[in-house]
């Protein structure tokens, strides 16, 4: 199978479009292609070309489509994946693995028990290097979209935006196996086979209680078997969960 | 919640064991606890006791089992995944996820694409560090059964595993998307609830044609979702969609 490049300004066949910086190195540095190489090029909103590099400089490499093809299906099912964010490296993990599974967007939480701020995940340009990992995952995984990563949000504004509808579908907070009574194991959840989810995974200390009520206005709270899972496996599981469930798996 | 150690001699409650060396040292040293401290203690077949320490030494400790306690329940599906052995310390990762999440056993199996031998794999002593791991994450997700971490087979042996029915319960066999018409989606094996099953996961590589003609008469060949996952994600994934499609989630 040719490699696969992120070209966002890739629309039809024909067209000459330019490789972004870090795809151009990629290309040129890392797998050592030149002119004449074939590759496939998709544009991360769902389009793929065959294509065939046209001419590389030092720094740029330059591209022409050829005939469109089908790349990896995107999953029926849109799930949201709203994350607290993670400690170290964690959610650079979480996120590569959120984009190869098939979730649609993947939304940064600063909940109680976050070790970071908005502030400082502003300042360490971490949703630029999310968004890149996104990237690098969508070029593994064989899909032509690149999920969203959106706006970190803090606790009170994911609920927010969930009270306010601007998440489609059900929303499920994932929780720890006796945090609330009011939870439900996740096959009794008695809900129709829904188009999109939005699925909230806590950080590694857990939610606090008033987290969990506050949730419980507009989410379904919800068990994942009855042992403790760690942090950073906990998304990938509910989506491979709803998944099996919702039959796209 | 008091820290858990490890004891596979814990029978009954008033009795008096010795933790395993590793045990002592992580309750001695880490965790820098001494007489009468707090703890609980599993033995790894299911039983759990609220315990005291009644003695350290610079190398042993000795504890007091209190009553009995109830775990972390076990899953009602038994799952074994039978995991091709990943580079590096990637199966580490793999082993102790699957223990989290409540595998009954991994058997690690050595493929064609496989990048080491069963030779190399007893002479590093991985088996033993896995078994090492396998523990350590039992005492991280609340278990008080530590799986059975299998001898490892070569795939051949796996099948005739198999094939003799050594193995509880439906086998399926995870394969890429596009690797054999063989194969069907996840949500269209028409099993029954099974008790148990064996799932059979593949290196980074992916199967070879043979092995996947081979397992085709013994196994299930499904796929999960239309994209590309990583090897090294993919036990926890088929584990997570199983739970959820046969109600243990």
């Amino acid at each position: 199978m040719p490699p696969r490049f992120f070209a966002p300004e890739a629309q039809a066949t024909g067209e000459l479009v330019m490789l972004p910086p870090e795809e151009a190195e990629h290309l040129t540095r890392v797998l050592r292609l030149g002119t004449g190489a074939a590759i496939r090029v998709f544009n991360g909103s769902g389009e793929e070309f065959e294509s065939v590099v046209e001419a590389t400089s030092k720094e740029a490499v330059q591209v022409r489509l050829g005939r469109p093809r089908d790349p990896a299906p995107e999953a029926l099912l849109q799930v949201t994946l709203a994350q607290a964010v993670l400690k170290g490296d964690k959610m650079d993990d979480v996120i590569r693995d959120a984009v190869m599974i098939g979730a649609k967007a993947v939304r940064p939480v600063v909940t109680a028990r976050t070790e970071t701020t908005a502030a400082v995940i502003e300042k360490s340009r971490r949703q630029e290097r999310w968004e890149r990992i996104a990237i690098s995952a969508a070029k593994q995984c064989g899909r032509a979209v690149v999920p969203a990563i959106l706006e970190p949000v803090t606790f009170e504004a994911l609920i927010d935006l969930l009270l306010q509808k601007w998440l489609a579908g059900p929303s499920i907070m994932l929780v720890e196996p006796g945090a609330t009574k009011a939870a439900v194991p996740f096959s009794e959840l008695d809900v129709e086979p829904p188009d999109a989810v939005t699925l909230v995974v806590g950080p590694e200390g857990g939610w606090t209680p008033e987290e969990i009520e506050a949730a419980g206005v507009v989410c379904r709270l919800v068990t994942m078997g009855r042992r403790t899972l760690r942090a950073d496996a906990m998304g990938l599981i509910a989506i491979a969960a709803a998944f099996a469930r919702w039959r796209e798996f």
